[in-house]
């Protein structure tokens, strides 16, 4: 190989072809182990998804790209059971699409009524708090939800309140919040605050009707009942909370600016903001394709179905669920771990001998819990028979 | 199918497997055509590091992938030339590591000192002003760099100063800055300042000594030189950063919350801070790998060849580069497009004709110019002999 010599600025001078043995040669390749990906997500990806991963790369700044985005911003916003406003993907986890709700729709100061009753809930609090919120906190344990008339005697006591968040699935403890109740009422009572919900577990394994509800701002992943990879946080935000974006000449992070982002999804011509994972792209697009062509209610009625079958094993075997049996999702199960077992100890012996992942309690303030994953392909009786029948080889006695 | 009937909250009795047609069952799958991308990135990907994107997805709580963690980690710091602090990567782009060394090391009220001569300059000056800190901007034309005598003189004006930045690689110019003299400078100085530079052009293509150097924060992207898709931060600081983050109860956003990535990628036992993407992760392991297996000089001397010979090229055929050649990056040369030629259309044509990417000047500022990226696994005479080809063909006259 001929080299140029190469000198651009002083401090590069000295690059020249080294004949010394590359640094790193003896690093193995990674070689992760087949699991069954049975707990609160990422769930296992379909192969079509996988194989849309295959396609050839192109760039952010491809017209044919922008192109698809706007099917894909369609998609998403169908799933959403939104028309108005905007929804997209943000080219980042559930975290970040929680904290941008935030960042954009609340100013320093600002009045928020926030329901906790789990890990994600006070991980909206936590950041709340940084934004310098005055956090009106309302509070439930694990595997319960905050009443919706706590949330709204909160806000008729809060009439400044600028916005209210809940968390539609619990992902720490398998509880469904009542949303459209929420939604509804907050409607009735003609209040000006915004309504927030997180979506990471509900989205394309129950119901989301943002526009009926009356919800402004959600936000998801692609890992959970999607069965995407993960990677990638759906968002959708109404006219009015899009109006309220950067108000009163409040800061937004630039890399989290909806409006920006909102700028090179749907605004035409389309305005750079950041380079988009355009595998991932592709993914979540033949992802939701996928949820579209099974039909979203068949593809709820699938969760629910696979949901209660497994919660019937686990009952069958003794054990008790987390939550009440009115408040329980479908696609995610917290089995309490009965007294005297190491219910840490058994996912360990799940995980290393039958290759499942079940998922534990989450954070210092969970109580010990199981939680198994009925999700996107993984949605079926086959995959629940087969998370109970390793429960009984390592727990032949269930809960007894 | 037999249907369990799914009753969670009260609005989702309606919840009954439905005859109707599925919404979208005729959007057709995304179909992107073939592209040689020999623009500023992302570009072509390794089909080696594609495959590995094929490996069984596992989850951010998987031991197996904990582990692995640290050996990326390791292999990040080789490639920045950092043993101290912290080397690992965001789940976001390089837009992300960018505001994320800005919201982690600046406070409000804050001074910084920021060099700028191009539009990543520019959108640092953008983030450091909605952190609201107090910038001493130092600006140079788009293909120039601001010279290291007028950043240190700024510095000893301003010596409440927290952090100077500056553009490593200029992705919009192709302009390099001499970073090595000025950390070096810096250093001599016996300023407490922070450096922080952007290397998202540099990274894997040109040498980076962070700890040689003095760098204290330092981000890039992995759809350039480092020839993974795009999607991940790579980013390192320095303990002395380290030890500032979240100083004076300065508050941080959660998601972009340096030292809680640092105990997810680094303490142990970890603390969970969100889901990783990690079929992307699969992929910049790969590609680091092959970084390292080539060896770090002998794969910055390919670069530096294969940007010389394209460089020869474009100035053979009559057309000027856009920086002096002193400043020019080797992986990425910004020409200039001669006067009553349309840059854009020429871009078009060449994409849609013979389906390689070039960039176009970026922002409204740029001069008119193209962008070509010799990057990654396109970093060799045979892509630059191609790309030189379409010119011909379109610009048979070459700049005349």
């Amino acid at each position: 190989m001929e080299l140029a010599t190469y000198h651009a600025g002083n401090q590069r001078m000295e690059i020249v072809l080294s004949a010394t043995a590359p640094e790193h040669a003896t690093i193995e390749s990674f070689q992760p182990p087949t699991r069954l990906l049975a707990g609160p997500g990422p769930s296992n990806v379909d192969p079509r998804v996988l194989e849309a991963m295959r396609k050839p790369l192109i760039s952010h700044l491809d017209p044919v790209f922008w192109e698809r985005l706007l099917v894909m911003a369609e998609m998403i916003g169908t799933v959403y059971g939104r028309t108005d406003g905007a929804s997209f993907c943000l080219s980042q986890s559930g975290t970040s699409g929680m904290e941008a709700g935030i960042l954009n729709l609340v100013a320093p100061g600002d009045t928020v009524v926030a329901a906790s009753a789990g890990f994600f809930g006070n991980r909206i609090l936590e950041m709340l708090r940084r934004r310098g919120a005055k956090v009106v906190e309302l509070t439930a344990p694990f595997g319960q939800h905050v009443p919706n008339d706590q949330i709204l005697d909160a806000l008729a006591q809060n009439p400044n309140a600028v916005m209210v968040c809940v968390v539609y699935a619990e992902t720490s403890t398998g509880v469904a919040h009542p949303l459209q109740e929420l939604g509804e009422a907050m409607r009735a009572s003609g209040t000006d605050a915004l309504l927030y919900a997180d979506c990471v577990t509900a989205i394309g394994g129950m119901p989301i009707e943002l526009d009926a509800w009356g919800v402004d701002y959600a936000y998801a992943c692609s890992q959970k009942c999607i069965a995407a990879p993960p990677g990638l946080s759906p968002v959708s935000i109404s006219s009015r909370a899009i109006e309220r974006i950067g108000r009163d000449g409040m800061q937004v992070p630039y890399s989290l600016d909806l409006a920006e982002h909102i700028k090179y999804w749907i605004d035409r011509p389309m305005t750079y903001h950041h380079t988009t994972p355009n595998l991932s792209y592709y993914a979540l697009d033949e992802a939701l394709r996928l949820s579209l062509e099974e039909g979203l209610d068949v593809r709820y009625a699938r969760h629910a179905d696979a949901g209660a079958y497994v919660q019937a094993g686990f009952r069958e075997r003794g054990f008790d669920l987390l939550p009440a049996a009115s408040d329980q999702l479908a696609q995610l199960t917290a089995v309490r771990v009965p007294e005297g077992i190491d219910g840490k100890a058994i996912q360990g012996i799940l995980l290393n001998t039958h290759n499942i992942e079940v998922g534990g309690g989450l954070g210092p303030l969970s109580p010990p819990i199981w939680r198994i994953g009925m999700m996107g392909v993984n949605a079926n009786r086959e995959t629940a028979d087969r998370v109970l029948a390793a429960f009984d080889t390592v727990l032949p006695n269930g809960a007894h």
